[in-house]
């Protein structure tokens, strides 16, 4: 066991998941919960947590780790309700996908003698709430830190040890590097996804019926992209707009120069601009992120399986 | 049987694909292949079929169905060539992922008594060559027909037996329509998966090692599209511009307004929009055109299964 007491703020798919996986492999000894919800402090009772509370701040006293699960957006306010009652000595850490707007909001309410480790597990699924956790979502999967220079070295090690236990590979990054990489791999991909469904939605010659019916065809990798937990991306993108802003800016450029070419009928550009773009698709099935079994045109499988 | 002599001229991805899943029911009698490159055409031989030639014009001969299955832009002069060589009776299909441009390509060449019939297949994966292909690529797939209205009952009956026996669901469309809900479904959104890996690529802050090593937080599904062939995209690009370029001027419109919501820090516009595109997802779920398992954030699988 490697914290006995461990609270977690929020109660959607990743606090779920960490909460199977930790007792999956015997990481901690007390699971408390709170969400803003009852009926989703409800079925976390019944699925994950030892003990639900009705406050954040009742459910961080005397907990070693606490991790924050909630909206980027959430962040500053639940700090701030929990700082008083957090436990000397104890760690805190978040899971939000941009980390400069969660020290921003979470360090300034930190009590001196609490180690306040900023985390991001790049793990998750197009599904959310209580019920959609499971205790492998972190195997194999990266969970990013980023620790001040100051932080405690126990502390720290601590915390890396629990991820590793939930099967991540646990890597530390610096704050600003950190909300530029996941700019680029994923806040910006994310929206060229949903705005690509939002256009086939709006089409008026083309029924969504069929949008669906053919979705084969390249446009379900949107969709399902695009069906992520719409609370979460909001915040990301109000918090994590410069970088996504500038991301942005490069994509709608490269997108008006290879426009240019298909206006223009230069195939050469088209042709050499799309072999390029297939090598980087070969290095991540090298780096194992990915299997290179075909998929894209896959069979949806019998219902059985689904 | 359905016809005692199949001709596939190109033997890439689809071609032999065909030729895997004719063999293992029985479809075809004797499968003759062409492609222009001879190392192509030996690999053809050697795996699936029963005879290769030097020419297209040598393998249509005494052919009962004649695939045309190269890229978009290759159909005109394919289509010349063989036109002379072509049996009296003979039905000939194309797989083009555009069905105007190759109508307007093929149709004029097409000598009386031959039944011209375009066709496409909304399958494929990734990869491309003669290697390839798989028997149940087709397995539960559109195969998108676009007769004309004088085209040949009995040819036309016959053309759909065959791809119900390769495991397709066949379904007739108009060619302008097809090729409208095509740029919405498949062809805008590999341009757009295109663009944002070569955003990513020129990315000169974030190294492209990083890029691939943290790939899995949704830029994962924009590289497997587009690593798919770039000669057959150069074409698609080129042959339903019309199509592409409204769609691309829609996605633009609707990517700036969202874009602007997150300059001016508009959340409530982000989420509204978010949810909308959420239904989309659930919608394809329920077709049957992808399966509900969360899949998004999955480890990639041991090497012996990849």
């Amino acid at each position: 066991m490697i914290y006995p007491r461990v609270a977690l703020i929020g109660l959607g798919l990743i606090a779920s998941s960490m909460a199977h996986a930790m007792r999956a492999q015997g990481l901690a000894g007390e699971i408390v919960g709170y969400a803003k919800s009852p009926e989703t402090r409800a079925v976390a009772l019944g699925l994950f947590c030892d003990r639900v509370t009705d406050s954040a701040a009742e459910a961080v006293k005397g907990a070693d780790l606490v991790v924050l699960a909630v909206p980027v957006g959430a962040m500053g306010a639940i700090a701030a309700e929990i700082a008083p009652h957090l436990a000397a000595g104890a760690t805190v850490t978040d899971v939000g996908s941009v980390k400069q707007a969660v020290v921003d909001a979470v360090a300034p309410n930190m009590p001196k003698g609490v180690h306040f480790i900023p985390g991001h597990p790049l793990a998750g699924t197009e599904y959310s709430g209580p019920r959609s956790g499971f205790a492998t979502l972190f195997q194999n999967r990266w969970w990013l830190l980023t620790p001040s220079p100051g932080t405690d070295g126990d502390a720290l090690a601590r915390l890396r040890s629990l991820l590793v236990g939930m099967g991540a590979n646990v890597e530390d990054m610096a704050v600003d590097h950190h909300d530029l990489v996941l700019a680029v791999v994923s806040h910006t991909p994310h929206l060229i996804a949903y705005t690509m469904v939002g256009v086939a939605d709006h089409m008026r010659r083309v029924s969504s019926q069929e949008v669906i019916k053919y979705s084969a065809s390249g446009f379900r990798d949107f969709t399902r992209i695009a069906a992520s937990d719409p609370t979460m991306w909001r915040d990301v993108f109000l918090t994590n707009k410069d970088a996504v802003l500038d991301i942005l800016g490069r994509f709608t450029e490269e997108l008006f120069v290879l426009q240019r070419a298909i206006r223009m009928g230069d195939g050469d550009h088209l042709h050499a601009y799309f072999t390029r773009t297939r090598a980087i698709r070969q290095g991540i099935i090298e780096a194992g992120q990915d299997t290179a079994a075909p998929d894209f045109g896959r069979s949806a499988p019998p219902a059985d399986k689904a």
